[in-house]
């Protein structure tokens, strides 16, 4: 036996540049190490009430009901669809990638019938074929939807869609994950019923907490519902006593984690909502124009590309992982590889949050092209960088 | 608007002596200042590895599906119903408190039939009573009991249960959240087929995580099951790839608090877990001899009282409320008020982790004695804290 968990761990600092954890500002890390108070100390619920009024502004709502739950954004894809569909309801799921895949399964599990709109992995949703599958069923109660693909670096735009389902009377459930914090989030006016997102991307603190927001229609729904929510723990009636003035016990807060929740989210509020937003899409396209300097073909259609994700696809006869390996050995740089069906396929580049940053496209840039040539594939020196060079000013001169 | 949030933040320092979390050792709070790593980094790994080996030792069991769930406690309950039951199957769910019928509540929104076995709250659960309820149902699946009521301050010897259980062919699943690291859990010896705990109780760590093990009649029994797990994000056997060599993604792992609980964990192997469980009994001998030197009377039968968590019951006629309040406000200590039929009745008073110290229960007796008096209580100066000190040193005499 080996015993390593008696030695001190010193992990390496990595740069974090795939789809998420990104990497946190010292300060969001050190917000940890305050002092832990009790999840019923009034003292905390400020901190709860400080967390609740950011994340409203993030998304630009007035719900109460915007908090973060215990868990990461795979349970807060649960809490929406447990709460929102009951046994034998009708819910069309648009799938245009992994975790469109995931929120259809998720649905199912929930006891819904489940009916699917797939598009190719790498398109935006089709809301044409989705308007042919709402004709089809006139109960539905609930249509899914991914933002931002983190699978294939897709952003599906939201006000069409919600107006759409809307007129057949669905609620709209929008998975945020990779998109809250680093693309615009309009949920009152674009009418968008549940959105749920995660902290570890574009938000700027540590994996472990799930915002997520109704809107007053999925609230009606949820006191309209005839039978108990399968779920205890994402039960938002249960939640709602704790989130509000009753401030009754339902399970113990991750203080640690709110405190970093907090203090990422004034880190955001001092930056500007919109300017985050800004800064994502400006090191983006910084990133995408050194990958097509290199040659490298970006999977994503121009039209739908997300700042905080960008999917390259790994040049034929490559192994893709070797790459992979050599950037976190050599570089101590991580970016991820592809999801389901493009599993070997592409490269998942993340700029999100304290690692949308311009140094870390040079950083990366410049990896690849120090290994790309030795795996048989050519480069020339220097070009990728004065591509992405090129693009940060040309970004910053259209103002 | 008062934008409070825009403030930095600065908690006061608390004695944490409630039902959880715990107070926290600065160098647990430090490991979570710890560079972030991404959730498939070969050297995280080395720590999910490193905390499973720990979460072993302290269950005293083999089983490798023995990780740290993504959740709370609550979360965890939530796992071990999901996954062992099926729509229509059995259970039967001992209640003797609030924890008791949560579980049994969350068992039926997991589609099974639920059978209670109800004890007065204060006294352990009835072994003649479940066997009794055993016999009526021939097709149990399930026994479900808390090893530590955290809301009566009661433990339940496991041994007996367990053997019985089995006779009738059900598997039991453990509530350990309150008793983990406080009092010995001997699951393999003592056959215990699902256990789960929480981290910020006896391990010490902040909240947001939850241990959970499965010994091999549930695996056999996950593996055997004819329906989908309702819970995408607690299926075990999704969980499972992720935590064995197929390190597959299932979620994003929360980085910061898995630092926390392995250098959490690190501190009780240092500590020795023996020492620690001793230790927890040493200051709950004092607590209570102090109580009792107080005039208060405690709830728990005296033969099943548990060391991390205390109940007393508040004077007749004084507004226990009150008490809490001050001990917040002038000492910065923090107990626990009841929970459900024992809501305005008790005070819960918890010495778990770094909170089980000799200090904290004398600050805790000259609070009460400062503070009862001046609500009509009368206490003989001291007396508390020189019973409680008696305790402590024939604690030690004894060896």
């Amino acid at each position: 036996m080996t015993q390593s968990y008696l030695n001190e761990f010193k992990p390496p600092q990595r740069v974090l540049m795939g789809p998420g954890p990104s990497s946190v500002h010292p300060r969001v890390l050190q917000a940890m190490t305050l002092p832990i108070l009790g999840h019923l100390d009034p003292q905390f619920f400020q901190v709860m009430d400080d967390v609740c009024d950011m994340l409203r502004l993030v998304l630009h709502t007035e719900n109460f009901m915007t908090v973060p739950l215990s868990s990461t954004g795979t349970g807060a894809m649960e809490a929406a669809c447990a709460n929102v569909l009951e046994r034998g309801d009708v819910a069309i799921v648009c799938r245009n990638g992994f975790f469109g895949v995931r929120l259809a399964d998720i649905a199912q599990r929930c006891g819904a019938e489940v009916f699917v709109v797939d598009s190719p992995w790498g398109k935006p949703v089709d809301v044409k074929a989705l308007e042919r599958e709402l004709k089809k069923h006139p109960k539905v109660k609930m249509v899914g939807v991914v933002h931002g693909e983190t699978s294939t670096g897709v952003l599906t735009p939201l006000p069409e869609i919600t107006a759409l389902a809307h007129r057949y009377g669905a609620l709209v459930v929008v998975d945020a994950v990779t998109t809250l914090g680093g693309h615009e989030m309009q949920m009152d006016q674009w009418g968008v019923d549940v959105v749920y997102g995660a902290t570890q991307k574009c938000l700027g603190a540590p994996p472990g907490l799930a915002p997520i927001s109704f809107g007053p229609r999925a609230m009606e729904v949820l006191k309209a519902r005839k039978s108990d929510v399968q779920s205890f723990y994402f039960n938002m009636k249960g939640l709602e006593t704790y989130w509000n003035e009753t401030r009754a016990y339902h399970h113990t807060s991750p203080i640690s984690m709110t405190y970093a929740l907090r203090e990422s989210l004034r880190m955001m509020m001092e930056e500007g909502i919109d300017r985050r937003i800004r800064r994502h899409a400006r090191v983006a396209a910084a990133l995408r124009a050194g990958l097509e300097a290199l040659g490298l073909q970006l999977l994503a259609d121009p039209g739908y590309r997300l700042n905080p994700l960008t999917t390259v696809v790994a040049p034929t006869g490559m192994e893709e992982t070797a790459v992979r390996k050599r950037l976190l050995q050599e570089h101590s740089l991580e970016i991820g590889g592809g999801l389901g069906d493009l599993k070997g396929k592409v490269w998942r580049i993340g700029l999100m949050g304290e690692s949308a940053r311009e140094i870390n496209v040079f950083a990366l840039l410049s990896g690849l092209e120090q290994i790309l040539p030795t795996l048989g594939y050519e480069v020339a020196c220097g070009a990728s960088l004065s591509a992405a060079q090129r693009a940060l000013v040309e970004f910053d001169a259209a103002g």
